[in-house]
């Protein structure tokens, strides 16, 4: 301890004048009567927790998965259909995708014969992204990640839309949900801030919110218009919060939606946009499921190509892709990117500079956002094996939105819009409203779920964890499991359905 | 738009109700005469974003980077000292870990010969993990992180500690950084909460602070004494805060240190221990340079163990590893974890709660960290290798923290720690004082280097960005590049400081 006994004074005055983020004023003679005030507990417990924490709820991961991880681990069969997790279904993730990605981890293999293992195109990807990034995926990356896939991604974007693009204004993050979070602790300010939210949403939106000391600011959908946004509907909420001296500063669209499964039509977005633009609002534009279209006559219109045509320079637009859903599913590489229009330059900076706290996305899932982007052309070697593999998720997604639908809708006392997108059924349980009772603790549709499961083992997520109109009851379901097992877990349902309302 | 003519008037009344966190009072019928407010300003800009993320700071990666980076573009060679990215600097990853993830990516590949191309641990070790998750690493996992690599790191610190372990205190994160972010998100309740650290700290803390709403609380390191803590430091520190009506929640120390390239003895590491324990303060340990030691008499002492050795059960610990540091440097993995004593369940599950929001940390990342705790072991066929490669990585660091201090140290009016761990060395800068023009704008080390960055290519961190004695001035480099380049860097520098110092 003799290293310790030298008593540098200089520390004392150094702190008064120095500390950082602290205008210090008390005169240092205070220090010697001074007594603190000190807590009788020693260890942080619940109570010095931030209330904003604990405020947050996140219902995909809450209450009712673990209670069906405890049912698990007793031996009961679960199917979770809470979250939409391809693989673990057993997806199969894109070989030309993870080809790319195994050379990339250990390059040692491209000086060895490959022949037999991977497709060429895939090897010869892997040297020009390592000619791109020598120091490979184990450095970090610029802050607002690799510059040639930030250019890819401009590419992507601007071919798909046929629209002006700047690679400059892409940042790559680990996944969308980290895109969404950025903008949302960038634009609220302070707790009258709030963001337009659709009623139901997806719980991350609210749930960053509120960490981010903000209001949601919920407007509803339209489930007897197959889930669209509703002008009349918008206006309203804006209207009320603002009558609350809230401040509302950006509208967020989930399109194709979660948990709705809607696709939204090319008027609603441009009445969006155009309610955006009256009302001063950003748009926040999830648009992760723009791969995932299951209707004839639905197609994917982004909001950067609504805004495009409608010549709109004036609504600063954010929107979120990821490589989690589409026919890829990679949740875990989390891996997603944020595209900014409509800000100036110095906003843009912020952004980047908040990437920069946490130095940069995990390089592999930035790389896997570059395949996403760049898919093989149709004379490259694995070009066939990446269509077939493509059409095949698709072609099963599509199948399971419409068995799941048309058999939901058979069962009396529950009924759904059949989802034209993504990955999830957002199921109405028609109860006979005399039978309830409300005061039993968690809501209705809590308990519904609840007993599913343990009657069951299906997992679904309550309405309530998504927002739902006054006095109707959901449940929001992924359509991810086998065909043969979605058919047997309707069943399941039915059955259960009937028995549940008959004890009510 | 026919489909958006309908009217669904329930809709207004369920806004009043309804709407997520607000409780909305107004009467509908002021709805109609009454008129709002409207901003001007059609786009976010910089006026709208939020106060916290522009005060936001983190130097490594600030002006002085983008600088060098418009340099680079120019063709002038730069030298990167600013950050430890030791793949950048051509350091080879260990083969082990890139050989199971190569393998992991592509699991295909268990179907082939793979004799000549991996090692055959490294196989097994593969088929060992995709057997204890067969959805692969493209699913989410549970939002702690992967069952059994949690495990595997409870081993790790209990066979590196000799101490009980919980695999269930354990968080698996996209990197320490958002381990340490998380624990100042939940732990700071508003803006009198504080965070001591250290000055000069790893300016990510004060920027998570400040983004978080918090205050950063300076405590002076002592520079005299190879960087320590000391006692009286900290009280005058905690002190000042407290006379300040500032209420300091924690102390966060790392250890080695970053950017001091300290190491910590046992009685310095006992003497904070008590100090948070007469203090009612937790401790957050980042602890990412474990594995980073040079000096002979040096050994790395973790909190987790000098506590236990104490039987301090009291005071709530939070310390966090990394994968991006030691002599993996897996930087763009983003790789880490963190681990949680002393707190109740109920706290702990709020942590959970905040990685549930992000669904999970990066799945590759994951198994990169059960790489780290579970290396090859002596029987095994890549076991020499292992030990070839980690042991050259290793020596050659150290040697270069040698050759960089002891260099520096002849340069007159320079003078530094040799540092004994990390990857960094801080580096003061004894300028004769009257020669200073403090009137210049930019700091004194910030002036001098932009200037060494023009002149030699070097681009080095201000000690401004870390914090500092006040009229004491530094710069934090690396010692990652090449030994034959440090000597090179090093005679720059000295050639730089002469004609710098005779032109003040």
């Amino acid at each position: 301890m003799t290293r310790l006994l030298k008593k540098p004074r200089h520390y004392k005055e150094a702190h008064r004048q120095n500390i950082i983020n602290l205008s210090l004023i008390a005169p240092s003679s205070m220090l010697h009567n001074f007594k603190f005030f000190i807590d009788d507990l020693d260890m942080i417990t619940f109570n010095n927790l931030n209330q904003k924490l604990i405020d947050a709820e996140y219902a995909v991961r809450g209450k009712i998965v673990t209670r069906a991880q405890e049912l698990e681990k007793t031996g009961k069969k679960i199917t979770y259909c809470n979250i939409g997790n391809p693989h673990a279904f057993a997806q199969k993730p894109l070989s030309y995708v993870r080809e790319v990605l195994s050379v990339l981890e250990f390059p040692d293999l491209l000086e060895r014969d490959l022949t037999n293992l991977f497709h060429s195109d895939s090897i010869e990807r892997a040297r020009y992204i390592l000619n791109q990034i020598p120091e490979g995926v184990g450095a970090y990356s610029a802050s607002a990640g690799v510059e040639f896939v930030r250019e890819a991604v401009a590419k992507f974007i601007a071919t798909r839309d046929n629209i002006p693009t700047n690679h400059d204004r892409i940042i790559l993050t680990d996944g969308a949900s980290k895109a969404a979070q950025s903008v949302i602790a960038a634009i609220i300010k302070n707790q009258n801030d709030g963001l337009m939210v659709p009623v139901p949403q997806y719980p991350m939106y609210s749930a960053a919110l509120t960490l981010a000391g903000g209001q949601s600011i919920g407007y509803y959908l339209d489930e007897e218009n197959h889930w669209q946004l509703n002008e009349e509907s918008l206006l309203d909420s804006y209207n009320t919060a603002r009558l609350n001296k809230l401040n509302p500063v950006a509208v967020t669209v989930i399109n194709p939606g979660n948990p709705t499964g809607a696709v939204l039509s090319y008027e609603n977005i441009k009445m969006i946009i155009n309610f955006a633009r009256q009302h001063n609002l950003a748009i926040l534009a999830d648009e992760v499921y723009q791969e995932n279209i299951y209707n004839k006559a639905g197609k994917f219109h982004s909001f950067a190509k609504v805004m495009h045509d409608m010549q709109v320079s004036d609504v600063s637009l954010f929107s979120f892709h990821s490589m989690s859903k589409g026919f890829y599913g990679e949740c875990g590489h989390r891996s997603g990117y944020l595209e900014v229009r409509n800000v100036p330059d110095d906003v843009f900076e912020q952004f980047v500079k908040f990437q920069s706290i946490n130095l940069c996305a995990n390089v592999v899932g930035q790389i896997a956002t570059y395949l996403m982007v760049s898919p093989p052309q149709q004379n490259e070697a694995s070009y066939s094996l990446y269509i077939q593999e493509r059409s095949a998720i698709l072609e099963d997604l599509k199948e399971k939105a419409h068995i799941l639908g048309d058999e939901l809708n058979k069962i009396e006392g529950i009924s759904v819009n059949i989802p034209e997108g993504a990955m999830y059924a957002f199921v109405k349980l028609n109860f006979p409203p005399a039978k309830l009772n409300p005061s039993l603790g968690a809501t209705v549709d809590e308990r519904y779920c609840m007993a599913l499961l343990e009657d069951t083992g299906l997992c679904v997520i309550p309405g309530t964890g998504f927002g739902q109109l006054p006095n109707t009851w959901h449940f929001r379901t992924t359509f991810l499991p086998p065909r043969n097992q979605i058919v047997e877990l309707v069943a399941q349902l039915a059955q259960f359905h009937k028995k549940y309302v008959a004890q009510l």
